[in-house]
């Protein structure tokens, strides 16, 4: 584990990388030349392998552009021709990113936060592509002071194992609103019933460009603070969370200097350390700086959530 | 006044300058190279023209760069360079942003934070100076509901007289901490005591690049929410604000689509109610779109207050 003598490092070890890039492979872009991801070499060098093995090819290839070729033209399309080629990467075993495939469909927005294709979530790194989530802030006041639930991660969880992580975090499925994902992952992750988990207000929202062992990671976590009675207790139920802890803010900020939290989950908890006033431009040197790094722009369209719930 | 039909346009409306220029004019920089403003064709020119009528020049410019000249070498120096240049303008008035003088000196963050030199308030735009502030969400809870206190700026003020304003806001003045800084203006501005001033809480950060006919404006607010009692009422006290009005949060985002607020101020309106979950990514098609606006990165030092009271 990597351990940290301030803040500002902590979120620079997660929103690491670089602002300024002059050579990061190729763009992925769309029929309006909306670029939705970022291709490194390794993969690029893939995809041009694959892409000869098959006529027409699906993808027109240059150093700094990947486009889906002409007759790939629809969201169906779109999503089935990244779907054959995951899979075929996932036989080959050609990058380590497939071996933890989830059978997860993430949403791909385009034009105006349309979605234009979905695709497997743990492929997504592969082609640098924006993803969103849900993360809630479990937390009691006891006597005027705030304590946080934090939760341990499963030993047996394929990324992140036995790290502290938010009391609830997960991934947006297509379709769902904001407080729906709330709702759903409250009760597979730490049994919170709907009657508690509607009262969940978001009040934020983190972004960040990570990268791992995996590719690319720009990502957008929509977050939550949900108060919970003195009384209640969160408990795993899927699996997911090893147990939680009932922290006071001091602990809180010990454990992520000490490295012992999940890199992303770290911002959102010091987010939520400045929305609530523990972390203050008084006591902090690097409130500033480290405020940006919660809020990075992404250069990525972003999906229009309120919109599409209202369609429904 | 402009008028709006989302809040998208409303924040766009203050952080509305470019995110990609080619050609901004020349960077101010000091010795090791740190940019701390951007002086536009306008001021460039006569800052060209100044500096040939005096032996030695003050600065050494080029198209691109500022630098003070090298027998320039400490803080009273700087300072005193800029003030006999601001003066000289002043007294011919050659820009119209130097009839607002205010005699308020601002500092002007260097390397690691530290004040490099200190400045005229009104002629920061001039030089396309980052500026620090802080700003005031007052407001009640009146059975469970918020209702904010706005202000509406002196018709008598220089600059946007007789629109909304947040409850209380200031500049920081050198050596103070932020909590000083907002205990002195709500006692200047609402008749504020210092015993419900000290309640304020710091919990957020709005920063954004503005444009203005006085040049340039890249400004960060320190965002601090003040609760108070039901039965209180802030009143004006030194000729800044006309009135106080309690309104709810429907009323408020009203006004801010109808344009009646100070661009800056509407923005920090703007991130309290997504801070308390009355704009939420459900309700708010350009949600994401919007925070980034709230939170944009200047490529400026910005001081490092905890240190320096600390330090005092």
């Amino acid at each position: 584990m990597v351990t940290f003598t301030n803040l500002l490092q902590v979120v620079q070890h997660c929103d690491k990388y670089p602002y300024t890039v002059t050579n990061d492979g190729a763009r992925l872009l769309l029929e309006d030349n909306v670029c939705v991801g970022t291709i490194l070499p390794p993969v690029l060098n893939e995809l041009v392998a694959y892409n000869q093995t098959l006529d027409p090819c699906p993808f027109v290839i240059c150093d700094t552009a990947v486009h889906f070729n002409e007759h790939i033209t629809t969201m169906d399309e779109r999503t089935k021709t990244v779907e054959t080629l995951m899979n075929h990467w996932r036989t080959q075993q050609t990058f380590s990113a497939l071996a933890g495939w989830r059978n997860e469909l993430y949403a791909v927005y385009g034009k105006d936060g349309q979605p234009a294709f979905v695709m497997e979530r743990a492929a997504t790194p592969l082609f640098g592509i924006s993803t969103f989530g849900v993360h809630v802030n479990g937390f009691v006041l006891d006597q005027g002071e705030i304590k946080m639930w934090v939760a341990r991660r499963s030993l047996s969880k394929p990324t992140w194992p036995g790290v502290l992580d938010n009391c609830v975090a997960g991934g947006i499925p297509y379709g769902y609103s904001t407080k729906e994902t709330v709702v759903k992952e409250c009760d597979e992750e730490a049994n919170i019933p709907e009657s508690l988990a509607q009262h969940a207000k978001n009040v934020s929202v983190v972004s960040y460009y990570t990268t791992s062992q995996y590719g690319l990671q720009p990502e957008t976590e929509f977050v939550f603070d949900l108060e919970l009675p003195l009384d209640y207790q969160p408990t795993p139920k899927d699996g997911e969370v090893e147990c939680f802890y009932l922290w006071t803010l001091d602990q809180v900020k010990e454990s992520v200097l000490r490295g012992d939290w999940k890199p992303n989950c770290a911002l959102v908890v010091v987010d939520f350390m400045m929305r609530h006033a523990y972390i203050t431009a008084d006591n902090e040197p690097d409130y500033i700086d480290i405020s940006y790094h919660l809020h990075r722009r992404l250069e990525f369209p972003c999906p229009k959530i309120a919109l599409a719930i209202k369609s429904l």
